[in-house]
């Protein structure tokens, strides 16, 4: 740690404002700027069985090691093909897709290396559990931290698409069929450093979800991604679909002073074109990195924890500046409601 | 009316997409396409008098008849220079800039000119009213329909700034000291063929500001602002002003599938900038037509109020896809707090 060492800037540095510079940036606990890779994955087939996935998701680790990373952050739904695509009325055949242990055989060797290289790490998954007398499916996500252990987990809340047979859809999206809705809300833990949260796709644009955090006073959000590019119900807007894909992160970011870290599946998936421009976003709103494939591709930035701060204690100071009386149709009201 | 006349199309399009198109157009109430203007306003000095300021409104207002407009927005405050930069003890001195009454005599020009052209309009003004046996100072808006008719108010929820003395600043921002915190929610109102509801500068940063209304199904956001570019507690975000201006009202204009039409008060005043960039954000998100002076300036976009249905009956179909029980935090928490 080295709070509290003096600044050894002396002579690298001319004046007043450069040397107070100097004093901030190595008085700061060293735990507060992480290095974090949003690790975007390519395509997963249908016939890729789960080896092959751990073995790309290894390889991101270790690359991830070697630029020396405290937390990678891989995709929702990481470890198959986007399943929710297809209408299927067996449901062995769904749970095919799903994991009922974490870690499991399958995915152990994943922990085992982030614990080796003592990396930190965030991913999606389809989650069947036993839970008050039932079998239940989540779509959910984790972060282990660098000692392999669990530290908080996830399950989506705001799930698109449909519960019905749609075939008139060139590619269906099922997971109102598939998942029940998140029954965790949006926890948030103190961990690496900071005050860490996760968000899983289609809650990144909801701008509830960041702010349920940001009450928590998150420092960072943890999002896995899987976007088709094509929207069978509005395919006017299928060339908007990147822009609204920042738009959102950009301001769910700014708007409660947090890191977001948006990481895609994306590529063409069994013939679906998914988006990638997996992203790092800072707590001022801009892109500080953002992947340029469509493939597996590790997006790396060293985020200080402390750049939030600016926002949080100045013009988004929620203590000084929020009126939640005037908000309360936001939870009195599910639908819109138009005047006559 | 164009409603239901057949259209006539025939030769000018070729296949049937083309012709779809036509038909859409033809098919559809001239009253939901609005030609809307951002009346922006450059600056306004100590000195000069809401005569002065009246007779620049009105020229925008004659220029807006001549390009057909249905509706201008002029932005916050708009009568007289931005006051609450100054500490003042004196309370007279303070109320100078207040209105008593809504239309004045110093305004009534205003109100008739309007009318005369059959145009709606939207401006802030500080208003001094009695109301519960005591006089009540607010910063407020309000709609004013194409037969002169005050048809919505709205006064500002999200003051932001300080209340007391802060003499380092080089500007101060004192609206927490002068004005009380609006007491009329965020309503909206059916008018012009449309639902409007309205904002004022600080509020389009926080997203429950568009929620509340998205969730009265609000078509077009009415916004006015006056946003100095340097912020003395941090300004290191003074160059991102423009940025978040944008990212603020592009993000509430898609997550609720509205209209947002940004109007600024720009430009050097009392020698403190103030930022412009009036825009007219479409239901996507996308920013249709933006000022490029920091003086009087109108931009004007025709816009379709139907051009949210998409995004409201799709992706931001709230009635399908909002889960209110999981966002309790936002109406039960002020300010953040972090787990230990």
């Amino acid at each position: 740690m080295l709070t509290s060492i003096p600044a050894p800037v002396g002579s690298l540095l001319d004046g007043g404002t450069a040397y107070a510079v100097g004093i901030t940036l190595w008085d700061k606990p060293v735990s507060r700027i992480l290095t974090v890779a949003a690790a975007q994955l390519g395509p997963i087939q249908r016939v890729d069985g789960r080896p092959a996935v751990i073995k790309r998701m290894c390889a991101l680790l270790t690359q991830a090691g070697e630029q020396g990373c405290d937390l990678v952050v891989f995709p929702e739904l990481a470890l198959t093909t986007f399943f929710p695509r297809w209408y299927m009325e067996d449901q062995a055949q769904v749970d095919a897709f799903f994991e009922a242990q974490m870690p499991s055989a399958d995915t152990q060797p994943l922990f085992d290396l982030a614990r080796a290289l003592k990396i930190g790490f965030c991913f999606g998954y389809a989650e069947l559990v036993e839970e008050d007398g039932r079998l239940r499916r989540f779509n959910t996500s984790i972060l282990v931290d660098k000692d392999g252990k669990i530290v908080l987990k996830y399950r989506k809340i705001h799930l698109p698409g449909h519960a019905e047979d749609e075939p008139w859809r060139a590619f269906q999206h099922l997971e109102k069929r598939y998942f029940e809705i998140g029954n965790l809300n949006w926890p948030v833990v103190r961990t690496m450093g900071g005050v860490m949260g996760m968000a899983i796709c289609n809650d990144r644009r909801w701008p509830e979800t960041y702010r349920v955090m940001g009450l928590q006073g998150v420092e960072m959000v943890l999002l896995g991604y899987n976007t088709p590019r094509h929207n069978p119900p509005a395919p006017e807007h299928d060339r908007l679909s990147e822009f609204h894909n920042q738009l959102s992160m950009q301001a769910g970011a700014y708007q409660n002073g947090t890191w977001v870290i948006g990481t895609a599946k994306c590529g063409v998936e069994e013939g679906c074109e998914m988006i990638g421009a997996s992203s790092i976003v800072a707590p001022s709103g801009q892109i500080v990195a953002q992947a340029i494939t469509q493939d597996d591709e590790l997006v790396v930035a060293r985020c200080d924890l402390d750049m939030g701060r600016a926002y949080k204690d100045g013009i988004f100071n929620f203590a000084k500046h929020r009126q939640p009386d005037q908000y309360r149709l936001i939870v009195e009201r599910t639908g819109a409601i138009a005047p006559e």
